[in-house]
């Protein structure tokens, strides 16, 4: 693991590493962001996980999100969106291939060999981050769009490994909107169990409620890609029916840029940061 | 003036609007925030002006300033760093022609025709915010390193139409740095009176002390650009000597990307702020 930038942020540090990753088989870039705090005691871990066309980078120059893990102490790791590299399959439409790895593993070819999100995010960054940085036991998991959906998935299928979730303009079903019918119809076999294993919704079905971490969904109402592709009144519906603990906040005039996040990043944070504690 | 982009942040609006400069003798964008209480009572202004390979999108995608200009009720302004467009004479260089005005009203051959950024901002930019939006008669200017240079020296050569200035990571003495030496060589005439126009250094030396605005000014002490391109010392020598009002804040690890901006971004609008206010 190399240190590839290091820009002092906030009394902070945001670094960027670059790594060969076994699971994806190829170099990978991830930004982690080190507060002041974590060189004298262990911090917890928030993941954020990112959207289409994103890389390890639009999080940390845009969210401004620097500030705020810094007053509560908090190590932030954000990686890339996919496999990269030039032997690493590819397609021309922005919401497939690099950029676009949905954070599953695929099952199907030419994706299968490098396509595998799911494990680098959940087995081999948490050893990474876990042998590089000083991080205490507890650890949660945000991210925007796609992000938002690895974020409700990843955190739902490792309930125990997280003390909360959050999302900005969430893809909470994608079996049941087009980017996700794309994505898995292209990474996985077509096959409804496979495909469950990778919908928040579908998921959240079939948790038991007391192991469910408290969830929080920032989704703005201007936000073009809300009728058709977030839908989060698909996720409310079951979280409702379930009695689980979730917070979905629409915000009247916001879209689904960075501009929204950055707007509201600053809550997520406090969110976390009162499940992060150590008390 | 034609509104092309408008993003809900912080509760107000991050527009970019598009124009026709009869200055500059091209079409220009221009980024506005206009905070919510606009909507309500006229709100005093801020130019910001950004850096060299800048554009108006810079500044208000990376230094999260519109938490602060929302808070304070501060309509800012950010344009482009030079005039734009197939018919404008540019460099190779990213340290000449476009991206790189200088803020100067170009005197010689292929520049003179479109690089008036000096009237730009000073006359024709602030007519079209007043003809378009509800400020009120204050106004302050900051900026970053070319930008910097910039918020300096039109702020010292008006300085009855600023309340306050500031400048990030500026380049103090243009007329004593390569950056400096190269852009005015290449837009000004060879007289030491033209280039003396645009020094701040030279310009704080003949300014009656009374007359002069608040400054202050961000450095960070790991800035690769500190020692030859910025030296803020030959500026603050002369203020010191005057007696002028001059905070130069030097902060230790910061370098001079918008990392260290955003980081301190909100310190220089509630600079600006008291001295923008009603009272």
């Amino acid at each position: 693991m190399k240190q590839i930038e290091n820009w002092q942020s906030f009394g902070g540090e945001q670094q960027i590493w670059e790594h060969t990753s076994d699971t994806l088989n190829c170099d990978m870039n991830v930004a982690v962001f080190v507060p002041s705090k974590a060189k004298t005691e262990p911090c917890p871990l928030l993941y954020w996980l990112s959207g289409l066309t994103c890389t390890e980078k639009n999080f940390i120059e845009k969210s401004g999100y620097q500030r705020f893990a810094e007053e509560y102490g908090i190590i932030v790791v954000a990686p890339d969106t996919s496999p990269r590299g030039d032997d690493v399959a590819d397609d021309d439409a922005y919401d497939l291939g690099k950029g676009a790895g949905f954070y599953v593993n695929a099952t199907l070819s030419p994706w299968q060999s490098h396509y595998q999100m799911y494990d680098y995010v959940t087995l081999e960054l948490p050893k990474l981050i876990a042998d590089n940085f000083n991080i205490n036991q507890k650890a949660s998991i945000s991210g925007h769009s796609m992000g938002g959906h690895g974020a409700l998935m990843i955190g739902l299928r490792n309930p125990e490994a997280f003390a909360s979730i959050s999302a900005f303009s969430a893809i909470v079903a994608p079996m049941q909107v087009p980017w996700g019918k794309k994505a898995f119809s292209a990474y996985l076999d077509n096959n409804v169990s496979e495909w469950q294993k990778y919908d928040s919704t579908e998921l959240l079905k079939g948790l038991d409620v007391p192991k469910v971490p408290p969830i929080l969904i920032e989704q703005g109402l201007a936000d073009q890609f809300l009728a058709e592709q977030l839908k989060p009144e698909i996720f409310e519906s079951v979280a409702k029916d379930k009695g689980i603990d979730l917070t979905l906040n629409l915000r009247e005039s916001y879209d689904h840029s960075y501009y929204f996040v950055a707007t509201f990043i600053g809550e997520h944070f406090k969110f976390h940061a009162k499940f992060l504690s150590d008390s």
